[in-house]
């Protein structure tokens, strides 16, 4: 099931680096959703990397094609399946490096998977593209829970040693959020994204690469959505979120440093407003017991610089069974956080409509 | 499916801190693996309250009855079910505290879920007993993985301000692992447990309650294990880890760390030994692209704080909506990191063995 | 996941014949459903032995005893766990036979799976038996049914030559299901159930077995449920019924017969009456394209004879791979058919309570 | 769920009768299995309405594009997607009768579950167009099983009143196969196949239509394959079977016919020959406790006539909600028995080679 993700909405995604596609099937969809073309193809634009500086020179126009389970622009209930070409390849860069391990990679897991028989150009479908179809999903995903008021927005919380303010964990984005958006950069501080940027040049005139954080909000969850235990908000948006190359580790809340708090001090007090159930603080980032709370849902994701560089490594030729220096020269982006940001959106997205349908089942 | 876990294994666990019995059933073991029922009192004595003069009053002595399965104690192919009869009940400290949500547990969510259906004594299902059978399925499987050659150790990495040494993340890990099973507390420095203990001890006495992390590795598991994208092995995981209650944040290798680095500091050169691929360090954490690079495989988990506290919190009574403060009385533990330690070995293990069964299909 | 049945509802099923008991799980079943324990008692008792002259002589009392998933005897939104201890063991009866294949039994495929580590006493997890874990689900899912204003009934359309009469397919059925509850033998014509009975105990005084057929009809199902393709109606009630040992065949509507009509002939014309949509004539069975149409869902099931008889029969020796005779002297029903019909109607109502929560996620 | 089958191998099928394109995507298939593309080529033409005097106007070419999956002809390892682009197309026929409920099709259960969004065209997501990309995987999971040495075969046992000879249950089939594959129309004896052919024929002149029953066998599949109760060889293939339109039973070996049988009649005697079990008949068809026998795995499907036909046919007009006579002028087969032969095989390989892979796992 490398591919398959959700219970109810069943995504599936397909393709590789270099394949003649590739795309993604959404299965139980609602019928009678208008998709928003032009909102999808800007979310699309936000992963491109068209028109970014600090991108690949790979650049795809990642057109999307629907193949099937629209009625003019509207969901007809039936499976639905978008795809992109791919056009922008280059096989050639991957020719004289096919047998030798490129650090960080999957070349060597793949090989051992998959016996020799796997598609190496461009990492195959273990490529940072395989994030265009999620991104597909995950824009149609968001613009349903949207419908439903559930908004998702992710940015770049840190980009080596600089750090973007954090989302109000509590109250009121809108002013974040509206920055937000306004920026080409997903960072609220415009300036950090500036000192971002600097540090990613920086990092790419050396041959050299960097990683960095993204934090995620989502609002307008309604309390109750989710399951105790293996099923619960934590379980799922991590299932989908590891499914961006890259990531290495994911908190909710306050997280890895819930660890250096007292129940006293982490616990959030409850109190009543309008009505309305709210805690005082929020180091349970929306969640209890799996469950939302009716609270901001946040969670923090950790990705690794990416795994291509210039610089000269320390390798092994597979064919060969012997060390070898080598030296990566195909397209690649020096920092894919910026990129990653929509993806992180996309695939909190898939997770929360699938459980959001579980939810809905007893209302 | 919010307590139904795996794909080929599949792990169903049912229960309530006070209803009559909790237990699990396991679907799809192997036929004829003969379970060393001595393994499994000793581990599920290590998740035990007893002799652990830092937890919870309520002392079970989870003595594990099995219904099915197996045929002496060897598994027969027919789903296992194994079940431990709830002996020391208090439903009559839960009743005075019934409508008043105490802070950071699954009261108000469950409410929100369940409508008022709930089992609210102990935390129905959201209670920390629920890791019991979680622990029975978990050492079945680990069992069965020891015999294939794959281990699973975890220690605590830290609590409060008390770290513990770490697992050598590349090498042998043999006298780190032999010390670690010497010891009652979880640690691999018998000192910092003293430490650690003495932190807890008077956090209790202030009423108060402590968090940690727990670090986790994986020996022995061959490259090829997992998936690309959704099904890989930091997705499957994080899915049975975010099981265990207090659970807020996962990472794989150096984790969050990773976003410090540089590309030529994060990634790990390959290079030869007795014909064997190796890596000259770990940041990856013995994954790469969802599947297992051969390395160990290592991941740290972040614990909140226990939520129950004897301090006088804020909260709301939910039948008259209205502020008011609570005092928890309820047996509980102040510190659960300790006991979650054997709870983190079998979610792992839980989900290892379901991948490793993937993984045999085409061997 | 050879005992796991569902999507959203997930019902697992253990035990063994003479295993210390047999159960089921249910996970994911609405919170707040007070369950009618008498209308349980009353509906396993249609299964039990317990006053059945033409059923076994294994007399077990089929007492169900829930571990978990209530509160009083209300759902809590937990995992229900429902246990039946096995008390009527006789193992010796096996002893004797147990190298020696039963014919049309599951001895040598179990054998042939299981690498001889099955189970073999009454079968194991194959037994009839474990249609009593069946019953108690199917029990409970259908008083939630019946809530929703859908109901089933199943009836025994035919032994050996004796034929009963069968449901009107397109209206009222209400004089029909009269008589089939009053009658304890389940048939509508009670006529004819006095010969069925007395072929039954013709055969098993001949020492041998005989089999059947069973119609079962669900009325008040909403149009709309179901799915096209793989998750059709037909699939999954499918899936479910031939869970039940000894059914061989399963047909829809008019079933096999469809093969021997015309369009002209097949097709049922639509008409209106009181702004609502049916149709004159009903071979689609309540079923178009997997999806229900309003129409009472019929289907009929074909259940071989017992395959335990008292007569001697050739089987082989799998100890010595020789050829051997075999007459077995178990406990065993002449005809299993009549206990098959509540778990018949129990079957259909876990996969209708499972689309029924899928058809509700949208509405 | 509705599209997509299968635990460890994973079929998602997309597309409408009308849409841009139909396809499948297939995940986790073995890595480095190369694809005979003339076999495919030559199975989709079995399926193809091309050539076919008895068989709709409508000509597709149904050429097999492959976006994904591939190196090659060869399976990655990646998940592979294959479409088809919809050539033929004249959505003008369905306009006119947009708001007419076509008599046994889904038309009126596809509006009450989409709510008037489904696509009408064709049929939409219903019609039998989508067997095409069943056909793809279905022959991709043939070849597959083929190089395991399990081969799948059917042919149409009966059309109307004219019936093919059956496959030998128990024995060798060579020359029935043989004759089998010789004759472009799928049957064993051609003088029945031309008589079969006739009456299609006739039925056609009279603006009727036909249904039919198909006979399938699977030779070479090993002993212990499949599951007890869920997820037995019969819950699986059925599941698959009633994804094609117009199956409205099955049966596995002697299957309705076993209700006449006492037991002394039914069971199957085992003997030893050459060191291996066989059973002296096959009324088990190859299946006993949901397990493969090793002796020939034998089903038959009944599908209905074509519910298109030209005879003029009552029905509703839904917008208006009266009564309102229907004549269909689209384009349709007189009978689908035929072109459905190849989709039998195609649905029971793909469920095989799913419970092939679970019975890999601990081999």
């Amino acid at each position: 099931m490398s591919s398959v993700f959700g219970k109810n909405l069943i995504v599936t995604i397909f393709g590789q680096s270099h394949s003649k596609a590739i795309g993604v099937c959404l299965d139980n969809l609602p019928a009678g959703f208008e998709i928003d073309m032009e909102d999808l193809s800007d979310f699309m634009k936000r992963r491109s990397s068209i028109n970014k500086p600090y991108s690949t020179k790979r650049k795809e126009k990642d057109q999307v094609e629907f193949l099937s389970g629209l009625v003019g622009n509207t969901t007809c209930g039936a499976p639905l399946c978008a795809i992109i070409y791919n056009n922008d390849i280059k096989p050639q860069d991957y020719e004289s490096i096919k047998n030798i391990l490129r650090p960080s990679h999957a070349d060597y897991t793949a090989q051992m998977k998959y016996k020799g028989y796997q598609d190496p150009t461009g990492g195959g479908h273990f490529s940072g593209r395989m994030t265009a179809p999620l991104c597909i999903a995950g824009a149609i995903c968001l613009q349903i829970l949207k419908s439903e008021g559930i908004k998702i927005h992710a940015h770049i919380k840190k980009i080596y040693d600089v750090e973007d303010i954090s989302f109000n964990p509590i109250g009121n984005n809108e002013d974040n959020i509206k920055k937000l958006m306004e920026n080409d950069f997903p960072v609220i501080d415009i300036n950090k994204g500036i000192l971002m940027q600097e540090q990613i040049h920086k990092a790419s005139q050396n041959l050299d690469s960097l990683g960095g954080i993204i934090e995620c909000a989502v609002y307008g969850l309604p309390a109750g959505i989710g399951d105790p235990m293996f099923d619960g908000i934590e379980n799922n948006i991590s299932k989908a979120i590891f499914a961006i190359p890259a990531v290495k580790g994911i908190e909710f809340g306050n997280g890895f440093s819930c660890a250096d708090l007292k129940g006293s001090e982490n616990n959030d007090a409850f109190y009543v407003e309008n009505n309305k159930v709210l805690t005082k603080t929020n180091n349970h980032g929306g969640i209890l017991g799996g469950i939302s709370s009716g609270m901001p849902l946040i969670f923090k994701v950790a990705l690794k610089a990416t795994p291509s560089i210039g610089i000269e490594q320390d390798s092994v030729n597979l064919s060969q069974m012997k060390n070898e220096k080598l030296r990566i020269n195909g397209r690649h982006d020096p920092c894919i956080v910026p990129r990653a940001v929509p993806c992180v959106e996309a695939a909190a997205a898939i997770a929360l409509l699938d459980m959001f349908m579980s939810f809905r089942i007893w209302r």
